[in-house]
């Protein structure tokens, strides 16, 4: 099975850990045996200028995944929102208030449906590839998670080159190291079965610091010094 | 303490990753430290012809645990249902009813406790033994658990050698390997303490692969080929 | 950040691994990078004369918290209590209803607050520093956890010198081992990042034993026997 799937992930932190705002969506090729992505593409936001309770992540997400997708064709798309899998260009006005989601979950999808729906119904119609929103049960939609994490890393370190520093919140358990050029990530999680990335860098002169963030349990932060 | 406990588990998996049916229901003698079996017994089903539904499951692991503990005479029998560690013999439909658990849940007891309660009852009276539903807080259960997965991979070897093929979904965050006409499992969850089992096999000749099943997080898929 | 926390954890067990009390209450001074306690200290109870269900751990623990706070004056003190992070000196009765909390949830705080809020006030108008009910996103709390475990270890091998054998069963997913006249703590869950502690110890001469309690899946059980 090859799988496409998107996530937006690790958050710029002032000095006290709060986040300011997300900084990058991924999205990621993933074929079997399903540990790291073959492909990866990333789309950066500006973390100073960020509404993170919208409904823009998953946007950006969709249209993303649409992006490669587009270029590798997949047997399916995978979504980081947790409704068991339903094809998205089914998510009409009914089908959305028939989920067993909060009320805020389904405000957020008949706003999002709007374009996405018919967008899903277009790409399936031309290519037969569905879109599923399948969330957290989809190993490709941690996969791009990762790789939302580790582009979010390369983001900090050209960053820093710039203002000298930068602290990154990671996102769910999951670490990064730099080594020979490239940044690796890799899951915290050994019941996920060994998922991990890499993206290479050119940088590589300048201190770097991994460790837990105090107020968030299970979440790490980056640091980097120029 | 010595447990006996049982759990089912090990799914045969199509080509898309869905579940087809049940293989293995495992019993097991857990004693001090609690980390592995001491003895496993093994029940097969007809993955072809299972009702994933049911309440089957529960009720193939309490006459398959009671097969083990009138046997070995353990302390106590834990059976896979999480209701807070209540005797069996003590659920009649008031207790059902009064139990806080879903509605679903109820109708299953109410169904079950039919036969199962009259022959707890019976076993207690002539044993001193309890069959105690306790569900997800026992490592017994947990270990027959992996001992179910361990099981459906040898059902899957056998299956392979005829069919040529098998994709077998294993219990949640555990893993296998073949060594020394053994299959080994394994918890992958660090925080179980260690858990583990093995049992012998007679093949050798074959390949074999683990890797994450893509649309189960935290679910590894067992492959085999002859 | 330098970071205050407290909290109470390690219970007697009996023969059936049933908690007879809680054990220890620690306090923690956690600074960058959050994966050790920089100092500690305990108070420890009488675990034959423990109400576990009561109020008394987090008062222990407010009042422990506040004593190592006025000698090494931190930033912030952390309660293991998860109200979000809200400010204990504003938690009055009316704010507590307010709260998204369960009933015996409210009905101890409306308890407890009777003399913490006014203590919280009165050290935050002195000192500016906020006594926060941040829980379990804390890893200070986690830290403290972990401490409460190790104390309770060290209390444990005093007692089983006295009475020959202890039977302890430690907080969740953190296992303990001796070496070289230290009790060294680690959390079992990597997603953590690495949290440990240790503490130094006199005794050296004793059997000891950490295995997973068969009745309670994710915590271990320790043994020491003189």
């Amino acid at each position: 099975m090859r799988i496409v799937s998107a996530d937006t992930g690790g958050a710029l932190l002032d000095e006290n850990y709060n986040p300011i705002g997300l900084i990058a969506t991924a999205a990621v090729l993933v074929e079997k045996p399903y540990r790291t992505a073959k492909m990866s593409i990333v789309k950066y936001s500006d973390p100073f200028n960020y509404d993170i309770n919208g409904s823009r992540a998953l946007r950006d997400e969709a249209f993303l995944a649409l992006k490669l997708a587009k270029k590798v064709k997949p047997d399916v798309i995978h979504l980081d929102s947790t409704l068991g899998g339903i094809e998205v260009r089914k998510l009409d006005d009914p089908t959305i208030d028939a989920l067993r989601i909060s009320d805020r979950g389904k405000a957020v999808w008949h706003e999002l449906s709007k374009d996405l729906q018919p967008l899903a119904k277009r790409f399936w119609e031309e290519t037969g590839i569905e879109i599923l929103a399948i969330g957290k049960e989809s190993v490709a939609v941690r996969i791009a998670e990762l790789y939302a994490g580790i582009y979010s890393v390369k983001w900090g370190i050209e960053y820093a080159m710039k203002e000298g520093f930068v602290r990154i919140g990671l996102p769910r358990y999951m670490t990064v190291g730099i080594l020979e050029s490239k940044i690796l990530g890799k899951s915290l999680d050994p019941r996920e079965g060994g998922l991990y990335g890499e993206v290479p860098i050119e940088q590589e002169d300048f201190e770097w610091q991994v460790y837990p963030n105090p107020i968030a349990r299970t979440f790490m932060v980056f640091e980097a010094r120029f």
